[in-house]
């Protein structure tokens, strides 16, 4: 069974979480040939934390886990607080298979997404 | 002459303003038949602000500025801070038209943009 995890920053302010939420959910619906659980989780701020985010993954039946992180750079977030977090988890769970997918701002299609979203000004 | 400006949040890390500068690069590449002028500039923590960056536009003859957030999410700097720093600036170009497209977060493409990295996980 495998799980995406999309992890974002995490925010005081609800709304932009709730949006967190709601791209996991349409990426549930465009995914679901590919990953049979999807859920989300936030770095900090945020109720559901990427321990609390694994947790749900493999209380679902997950056996192999994508962690997503929904950013934008390689800033220390990326580059050495979500491998800490997910590292720290994974002692928890050594049958499951957990890796961490790249950030977003290092895919080429990020031109594409750019080009678009400046087409729509 | 029509001019993209590319704006990020910025970081007291180099590294993660330097990508952003990288960004610009790569897009101006990509839409040169497009935009004449690319560049980028940030909301605060980087020596090219807001207000710097329209004026580099404008020095280099743009009479549009499409001013494109480079953020995932609509909280407050998307809501409200970056309109405020364009508006403020706004003021002293009359002659040019200003437009701020939207984040990147709302564009369907993100979805495309996530499994893509997901599969290179």
């Amino acid at each position: 069974m495998k799980a995406l995890l999309l992890i974002a920053h995490g925010s005081r302010r609800t709304q932009s979480n709730d949006e967190v939420v709601v791209i996991a959910e349409k990426l549930k619906q465009r995914c679901d040939d590919q990953y049979d659980i999807v859920h989300s989780g936030f770095l900090e701020l945020a109720d559901t934390l990427i321990a609390d985010g694994i947790k749900k993954c493999v209380d679902d039946g997950a056996t192999e886990i994508t962690v997503l992180p929904y950013f934008l750079n390689s800033g220390r977030h990326v580059t050495e607080d979500i491998p800490h977090d997910v590292n720290k988890t994974k002692a928890h769970y050594p049958e499951v298979k957990i890796t961490i997918a790249p950030h977003l701002g290092s895919s080429d299609l990020m031109m594409d997404l750019l080009m678009t979203c400046a087409s729509k000004a």
